[in-house]
Parts: structure tokens; C-alpha cells; sequence
């Protein structure tokens, strides 16, 4: 083992921290810190207070709420609802749903995230990730299923933080996230292409949607391509707007201006082409692109869920509806999580309580539904938004939630004369933040079997849908956990103390029972070697955990440890010694009392069972025999001593 | 930790052992021994020559055969052949199957397993386990449905084996087996006591299977129970027969004859009880109790196995067959295999070859599906027989096939007089062996999760099924070999080195990404409550392997310890430093470089980096720091000094 990449990359850092404390004053004394228990005996109320600020926890920052906070987080909200509108239309129409959906999905949810959330950057909405796996579960049904699956997608997240089955999240790695919303990203602009195109069909799967671009690539329209590019290059300008706000040395008043206009992009683009639109169709009959139609004006109903759809070819009861939607009812509500927890672990603290998120969205989503929204979560976009705007609380949430609301009760009317070109150019490039191509050049570089992951969940995820690339990398995420339990490094060696050989085997984990069979054939394969001659020292410093039937394993490999013809080799056993060194006490008891099998502690105690095994087969001789035996502290008779 | 449990222990083992060499004479030498490396140069001959030993198996051992293991083997195998042959009977009455298709299994199978077996003494043929699974597959379905289960499991075990799936058997632990063979017997005793009673019907599951017994009390015949007790009366009388052989002191000749007499006592009910069924039938036109029947005569006929079935009612295709059997074609394999197995761990040397006995037990049934066998597989009661008859080779399955053989040809019409209640008590009386209920208590007392996951196996097995019993408990394992990784034991403590105080965080087990978030959340309350003063230290000693996921994790959080106020805390950093202790070099790098995470390999080096962030701090004074910079080794200016 090279131990010098270590120690100097440390020694550096000991130079930089001491030239920092040269000529420092030392007054302070040392800090004194004892860990202290939680008080056990707390009453009813305190413990209910507690319930209920984990729960609420809008409790836990109303209080510390001010008019700098405020002042914060209302520009970050009104920039953020500007934000929201032309997206959730484009969402909206990604999804195959008319276009005041998406603003149905983007009040009720912030609304509720205000007072339950726990992430301050997370803004509730639909988002492209979402509407892309929803549409296909969704696709050619009455648009009711899409408001269904928003309310079993909720219920689902409700059951699941209930159960308090967070934890599956963990086993969720991060080359996995990445590379699935890499994944997503290619789709969701692949599926855009054909809108910038001006062509319009319907198919499933990459691979069948980009043979069917090319064959129908003749149909593409010039006024949408313009349209697109022009809105596609006025967002790119608009974002590096905000880059030269940072860097140049105008006034402030100049810079604050920059950042705005570029926050407020979107909004702008958006309003700019449907003022085109207008103005076009004011002299004209038609506009040379397609535009987002069907857009209805007024407040959505509220209404409840509806359990069975009748359409004029069938009706669907409410299991026919969940056997249609099939694996969708688990495959949202757990992309939808997946978002917020990665959003979650980009904030500074980046912990987050999953089960209260799941909690949280669950909420968002069950009471969307009642306002005829599409299944909502935090979007990577809105965080990007809401961090540049320097949001200070979910408070944002309502403000964010009040301009979608006015948009939808007054704005609903002119949605229809938003270009489709104008929204496909929006999700592209909010979409584009996604694509991450220098991870698995890293991964490459530092970890070979976290690339094959990244690989394997992009690859499958792009051709097979991203449920199925989520699946396939979390089963070979498993698998792995499972095979390190399986095949634990063990390193096997010979070592010496006083010029007696031992075995020296070394298992890099604990041992369960999946990996006994493994440790028993690598022993038994170097005590053979050795014909059983010499003992065997398991050193188990490492191992933290032990069941019966690798405690029974250990047990039986001390019977193995023996020569099998035992009959035929003239009486003299020749069974090696097996000590387990080092192994846990509590662990100890689960192992039988066998002949020659030994624990120990210390290495002195090794050299006395090797000592003795020596003398017991007779490799060492009498006076090392006596000098072993008063060692020991046993009493033997002897001339000239007394 | 309590060390004293251990050492009194290894003590008692010190004397004993030391007692044990008294007086002996040292004469041999200290034997040398190095581990040799496998000779790289080998010809393409030795290749293929190991390559062939390694599949024939009989190669190993054929060549060192002599009379006596002869002699051993054909008594042992003539034995076995005459226990085989009603057992095989049984299994088929309760697989659903003519009697002679019992025997058809028992003859294939033990040639195949003599040239490719690798475990001495499994004898192929049906086992009630695999009968009693099998029936739920092809009951109330044409016979050819049994042999294509039989040629469908071979290609599913050749399959696993030529895909190296034998590991997969390393995640069903000991008490899993137990629990599963338990539950079995349970199921085939449950399902003979109505054939003892004379009761005939047919219902899936046991909790159905008991209420129609009570509720057909009444139909129970008392011919069919008095043979049935008298059979069993007379099995467990001769069974009692090899121990009193064993413990008496008459002379070798009675010995021996007991000794027989109890090995073939399934042979003499079967003769006895067909002879008093002829006798009776000589004078009476019937039996007070149930014949087996449809026993034809004659060797099987030698066909491929039928991939279309015509019945009058249905046509079944390839197709419709595997569809019907289900999950059938996957359980029988496994049971099958598991069995074998397990037989395999209970031989001397313990070790088994799953891949080369999946691909064995593959090819006998496939090749058995061509003469009418069931699915077979080697069998506790014959490993039994086999150990106390001193089988030496697999060669006894030759004289084992040759007797079944015998058998087909010449006794098959005098199988139609064996009483069924005869064999309803063999089958009793061989299962029985297999009830253990000595295991959960032991589990118990020394580990109460094993305990729970064999309570789970019995009951799941017993009341759903035992293929549903063997996938829960296997799913139970795996989950909690997954939480292991999730949340591994992670030990917080305060430690002090020259009155300075540090954290120290030990993880029980290689950090991989379900981990990291435990391992940050832990690490981040401790350093909360010592509100970022002092560092943390994280002893890696035992984390053997890192991901990227986990190695970004370590990173942020050394990001993480820092007060999340700083910038109220008026300028001075609270940021904690971050040590991680005797981290492998290999997983070092996997780390990218942060201001206040420092890698560290000796003890020494930890007191350098607390004396530095403690003079940082100001916690101890100027001469200290001075005392501290002379020991670091810095050269710095001081009065009375040169």
C-alpha cells in the first residue's frame, strides 16, 4: 500500500491552517462540550408542540419572519410566478393536456408547500420530468385519467411517508439521478423538436419518435422553426444577460435591471410572441405557426376526484382506470419525490426528512387533484430561480401562488395566442441545466463501476423510458450491496511470531451468512496447502456483526480443519487450530464450544496458542517447551532452579 | 465491553491442550510452508484434462476404487435400492401419479449422478418435498404434465448453472432450510392422515385440507387405519432396532442382522402388507382398505419429452403448458437443488460446488423426463441410510438403479397389491425425521431476528405454501442485508488527546451510499450540540470500500460543519474541522480537496492537526502554541533561544 499520497496532501493542509494563526492572540479558553441527553420527562403539551412543528413547519420559521425576509421574498416569488406561468403551459401541453391545466397544478400546491414544506427552495408546479412519463400513461384517454393519477399519485406518497418507507430512497445513488435526469432531459428536448418542427403525431419510444421525424421531416413548417429559433436565442441572450451583470462594473441600479429581465425571461418571450401573435392576426386570418389552443378562462372547478369516467366508446370504473394507468400510479409519485430530494440535498443543510416530504407532496397532490392538476413537484429550474433571486422562506410559495391564480382568472383568454413554437423553446432550454456530461467523465476517471451504472441508467433510460432505466440501475445498485455481503474481501496470508507460522485471515466485513461459504473454502483452501499443519487466526477486528448460521459456518470449518484421512495417516490427528481473534464478546456466545476452536484478544495470547500447538505436534523442543511452560506460568519441576 | 467472557474460556482450552503434550518428546521440525501460485504454463492437454475432471466427477475417484469401497457401496447401494422403491411409490401416490412412475424416477437419475455427482452420498430420485410442491402444479392436469415439469426444471437448473446463478443460493440461510423443511413435513404428514383414514379428496392448502377432514370425519375407514398404525408401529419398532444393535452386547452376527433389519424395514412392511393384501384376496373378492393401483408393467418407454398435449377437452401447446405450471417451473428447481445442497453442507468436508451440482441435477432430469420420471433430487432419508450403511461413492447409485430397474421389470404387478396406507406411513415415518423444532428455541436464546425469520418461514409455509414460505423469508434476509448498509452501526463519541476534545465518529462497516445521509446526520447533531467548536474526527478503519455517492457525501459534509449563521456571527468562522482517520489511500482519492477535511493515518498526526485548530481558535495560549509549533517541527524566532 502507498502510503505517501496521503500524508502530504495533509502535511499542505497543516501549513495553510498554521500560517493562518501566526501572530493570533489566544484569549479564548477551551470550550468544554458533554453530549446531553434529551430530557425524558417533557409533558403533553411539549411533546404535541413538538408533534406539531414537525409536522407544520411553518411554525418553525413564522416567527422569525421579517420585513427584510419579506421584502426577499416577495421579488422572488413575483419573479418565480412569472416564471411558472409560461411553463406550466408548456408542461401542460407536454403532458397532451389543454394548456389552463398546467396553471390549475401551480396554485393549490405551492399554497400547501407554504405551511407543511421543509425544503425553502422547492416551488410546487408541474414540471417537463413529470409530464413527460405521465403523458404515457395518460395518452389517448379522456382527461380525466390525468387528474386521477394526480390523486392516486398523492395517495401513493401519503401510504408511502405513512409507512415510513423514505428509506428507498437512499438506495437511489447519485450517478443514478444523474444520469436519469440527463435522461429526461434528451427526451423531454427530442420530444420538442417535432413542436420547433411544426410536425405533429403521436408515437412512443425514442427510437420510433426519431424514425418518424425523419420520415416526416419534409412536413416541417418555416414559421414555427423561426419562431422557435428566435425564442430559443432570445432566452440564451436573456441568461447570458445575467452573467454580464455579474461580471461588469456598471451601477447597481444597471445590475439589478440585467438580472431581472433576465430572470423574468421566460414571462418575456412569452409576451412578446403572443403580441406578435395579435398583432397578426389582426390583419391576417391565420399566423404562419401553431398555437397553444383550448385554452378556457376562469377559476378551476373544485371538485372531488371522479371515480368513474363514461365516455361515449366505454366507461371506466375505478379500477379500470388504475389497471390502465398500471405502474404510473407508483412511477410518479416516486419521480415526483425523487426531485424534491435532490433539490433537497443541493441546499447548504442538505438533509432532508423524506417521510415528511413524501408527506408534504402527497398533500400537494391529493388536494391538486381537486383543482383538476396534473401530478406536481419541485422543478431544478424554479430552484435555480428561486437561489439566484436569494429566496429566504417557503413564503414565496403564496406570492408565487397568487400570480399564477390572478394569470389564471384574467390572462386565460390571451394563452391562446402563446406560439407552441415560443413553449417548446422555454422547455428546451430550462431542460438543458439537466444534461450533465462531465459526471461520468469523472465517474470514469474515479470509480469504473459507478460509470457502468451512470451508463446503464442513461442508456436504458433514453430507449426504454425512464421508469425502466430507474429500475434496472436501483436492481443493479442492489445487486452490488448484496454481492459485497456475498464475496467480502478476505485477505488470506502467512504470518509468523517467534518463528511459528500462522494463517492469517483477514474478512474486510461482517460476516453473514451469505459470505460463511466463502470464507470456509478460502480458509480450508490455505490450511490444505499447509496440510493442516499450522493454526489458523481469523482476525475478525472487523467484523460488527455475526448470525447463526455464519456462527455455525465458523464452527464447522474448525471441524474441517483436519486432514481427511484422518484414519489412514497412523493415529496422529492433524487438526489445526482455529483462532478467532479479536472477535466481539457479544458476538462470541453465538459460537459452539468446539475442541479446537479458540478466541483470543491480544496478540501475546496468539503467540501462547501457537506456542502450545507447536509443543503439542512436537515442532518445537523440550527446553523451548519449558521456557513456553514458565511462560505460562505453569509449575514444573526443575534442576538447578528452585 | 466486558472482556472477561473470552479469555477464562480460551484459558480452560490453554490448560487442556497443555495437558495433552505432557511427557512428549520433541523430535519433528517446525514445518516451512509458502503458498505456491498456480503453475501459469500448462499445457492445453492439463487444461482439458482438468476441465474434464471437473464435469466428470467419476474421474476423481474411479481410479482409486478398490474392493472394499466396493463392497461398501453394494451393500449400501442394495439397501438403498430396497428403500427406494417403496418411498419412490409413495412419492408418486402423492404427486398424483401411477406407482410405477415413482419407480421410472429412481433409476435415471442415480446413473446420471453417478459420473457427474460431486456429493457422496445424495441418491437421485422423488423426495416427498418435491412431490407434495410439484402435485399443486399438475393436479387435475394430463400425466405429461408432471414429465414436462421434470424436463422444464432441468433446463431451468442447466440454464442457472451455465449462467453461474449458484450464488444465489448463498442468501437462504440455515434457518430458512430448517424452517422450510419443517413446514414440509408438516404438509406431507397433514396431506398422508387422510390416506391413513381412508379419506379420498383433493383441496389446495392446508387450512382447507383440515376443515374438509373434519368435516369427512365420518367417512374414515378402520381397515385403512388399523394397517396404517401397524405399519407405522412396526417402521419406528424396527428403527428402535439399530440402537438397540447399537448399545447391546450380543454378538457381531446380531449386530448385523439388526443393523440390516432396521435399514431395509420400509421393504419388509411394503412385502409384508402386499402378501397379507394376496393371502386376503385369495379368499375375499376385497380388501377392507385401498390398493394402490395402476401399476402397469414393464420398463418405460424411451421418448422425448410431448410439447404438444391433446386432451378431449383441450389442446395444450408448449406455450399453454409453461403458462399453466407458472412459477412451478422456477420452485421445483429450487427446492429440488436446495435439498441437495443441504445434504451437501452436512458431509465432512461441507463444501459444495452449487454450479457443477445445479448443471448435475439439470441433466437428470431432463434425461429422466425421457423415461417418465417426476422431478427428482437427492433426499434426507437416503442421506441417512447412505451415512449409517458407510457408503464410500457415488457408485452406490449404480447398484441402487440396477435394483429399482429389477424391480420395474418384474414386481410391477405385484405393486397393485401394496396397501396405500402402507405407504401413507412410510412417507410419515421418513418425514418425520425432518420436524426441528430444537432450532427455534436455540435461535431464541442466542438470535432472536434468526428466530423471527424461521417463525416466519414455518408459518408462511405452512399456511401459503412453502414456495411462498422460502420467497418471503429470502426476501426478509435480503432486506435486512440491504438495512445493514442503510443504516450501519455508527458509534459518537467524545474523545480527548492533551486536553483537547474531539468527535469521534466510527462507522461499523464500508460506507456506501445508502449510508452517507446516516453517517451525515449523525455527524452533523453531534457537531450541532458542540455548536462547531470543536473538530470531528472519523475513524475509518473499518469502511473497506466507498462509492462516488458516499465519497461526495464526505465532502459536503465537511461543507456541512460549519454554523449555518456565520454570517450573523460577526466574521469570525465557526467552520469544525473534519478529519477522516486511517482512510484506505485507494479510497482517498475518490475525495475531492476541501478546505476543512484532512486525511490523517497515525495518532500523532491527530494531535497535530487538534493543537493547530485549537491555536486557530484560541482556545490555548501563546506559550502552548509555541511549544506546539517546536514540536511540529516550525522554525520560529524566540528570546534565550538559538
Amino acid at each position: 500500500m502507498d502510503l505517501n499520497t496521503g500524508p502530504p496532501r495533509a502535511g499542505e493542509k497543516v501549513g495553510e491552517r498554521a500560517q493562518m494563526l501566526q501572530g493570533q492572540d489566544a484569549t479564548t479558553k477551551h470550550p468544554r462540550i458533554v453530549f446531553t441527553a434529551k430530557a425524558r420527562n417533557q409533558s403533553v403539551g411539549d411533546k404535541a408542540k413538538r408533534c406539531l412543528r414537525n409536522k407544520l413547519r411553518i411554525l418553525n420559521w413564522i416567527g422569525r419572519y421579517n420585513v427584510e425576509w419579506g421584502i426577499n421574498d416577495a421579488i422572488a416569488g413575483i419573479t418565480l410566478g412569472l416564471t411558472i406561468i409560461p411553463e406550466s403551459i408548456a408542461c401542460a401541453l407536454l403532458a397532451g393536456l389543454p394548456a389552463r391545466y398546467g396553471l390549475c397544478s401551480a396554485f393549490v400546491g405551492p399554497l400547501i408547500y407554504l405551511f407543511f414544506g421543509s425544503i425553502d427552495k422547492v416551488i410546487i408546479g408541474p414540471t417537463s420530468l413529470v409530464a413527460l412519463v405521465s403523458v404515457q400513461f395518460t395518452v389517448g384517454k379522456p382527461i380525466e385519467f390525468a387528474f386521477m393519477l394526480t390523486f392516486l399519485s398523492g395517495v401513493v406518497q401519503l401510504i408511502m411517508s405513512s409507512l415510513r418507507m423514505g428509506f428507498i430512497f437512499e438506495f437511489i445513488s447519485m450517478p443514478v439521478i444523474k444520469a436519469f435526469s440527463s435522461a429526461t432531459a434528451i427526451l423531454v428536448i427530442e420530444s420538442q423538436i417535432k413542436v420547433l418542427l411544426g410536425i405533429k403525431y403521436l408515437v412512443a419510444g425514442l427510437v420510433e419518435s426519431v424514425k418518424t421525424l425523419f420520415l416526416r421531416y419534409g412536413e416541417a413548417n418555416t414559421g414555427d422553426l423561426v419562431m422557435g429559433i428566435c425564442a430559443i436565442a432570445f432566452l440564451v441572450l436573456f441568461e447570458l444577460l445575467e452573467k454580464v451583470a455579474d461580471r461588469g462594473k456598471g451601477n447597481r441600479i444597471w445590475k439589478v435591471t440585467c438580472r431581472y429581465l433576465s430572470f423574468s425571461r421566460t414571462t418575456l418571450i412569452v409576451v412578446i410572441t403572443a403580441i406578435v401573435s395579435y398583432v397578426w392576426l389582426q390583419s391576417e386570418p391565420q399566423v404562419p405557426y401553431a398555437l397553444s389552443r383550448n385554452a378556457l378562462s376562469g377559476l378551476p372547478n373544485i371538485t372531488l376526484p371522479v371515480f368513474t369516467i363514461e365516455t361515449p366508446e366505454k366507461t371506466y370504473s375505478f379500477w379500470d382506470m388504475i389497471a390502465e394507468m398500471n405502474v404510473g400510479i407508483i412511477v410518479i409519485p416516486i419521480i415526483g419525490i425523487l426531485t424534491n430530494l435532490s433539490i433537497g440535498k443541493l441546499t447548504p443543510k442538505g438533509m432532508v426528512d423524506t417521510n415528511h416530504e413524501l408527506m408534504t407532496l402527497g398533500l400537494c397532490n391529493v388536494f391538486g387533484s381537486c383543482f383538476q392538476s396534473m401530478p406536481t413537484s419541485g422543478a431544478f429550474t424554479r430552484y435555480a430561480i428561486s437561489t439566484a433571486c436569494g429566496l429566504k422562506s417557503p413564503m414565496a410559495n403564496l406570492y408565487s401562488g397568487i400570480i399564477v391564480l390572478l394569470a389564471l382568472v384574467f390572462l386565460s383568454p390571451y394563452f391562446n395566442y402563446i406560439p407552441e413554437a415560443t413553449l417548446a423553446a422555454i422547455l428546451i432550454c430550462s431542460i438543458f441545466t439537466l444534461l450533465d456530461f462531465k459526471l461520468p467523465l469523472r465517474l470514469w476517471r474515479e470509480s469504473k463501476r459507478d460509470f457502468g451504472v451512470w451508463v446503464i441508467c442513461f442508456f436504458v433510460s433514453v430507449l426504454c423510458g425512464v421508469e425502466v432505466g430507474l429500475f434496472v440501475s436501483l436492481i443493479i445498485n442492489v445487486a452490488h450491496l448484496l454481492y459485497l455481503w456475498a464475496r467480502p474481501e478476505i485477505s488470506v496470508k502467512i504470518q509468523e511470531v517467534d518463528d511459528m507460522q500462522y494463517i492469517c485471515v483477514t474478512p474486510g466485513n461482517g460476516i453473514y451468512f451469505p459470505a460463511i461459504n466463502h470464507l470456509r473454502a478460502k480458509v480450508l483452501k490455505a490450511a490444505m496447502q499447509a496440510e493442516f499443519q499450522i493454526p489458523v487466526v481469523i482476525d475478525c477486528h472487523k467484523v460488527t456483526g455475526l448470525d447463526f448460521t455464519a456462527a455455525q459456518g465458523f464452527v464447522k470449518l474448525a471441524g474441517g480443519l483436519k486432514c481427511e484421512d484422518d484414519e489412514q495417516s497412523g493415529g496422529r490427528s492433524t487438526e489445526a487450530l482455529l483462532v478467532l481473534y479479536r472477535l466481539d464478546v457479544s458476538l462470541q456466545k453465538l459460537i459452539d464450544n468446539v475442541d479446537n476452536l479458540v478466541f483470543c484478544e491480544s496478540p501475546d495470547k496468539i503467540r501462547e496458542f501457537l506456542t502450545q500447538e507447536s509443543l503439542r505436534n512436537g515442532f518445537i523442543n523440550l527446553k523451548e517447551h519449558i521456557r513456553a511452560s514458565i511462560d505460562l506460568g505453569y509449575k514444573i519441576d526443575m534442576e538447578g532452579e528452585s
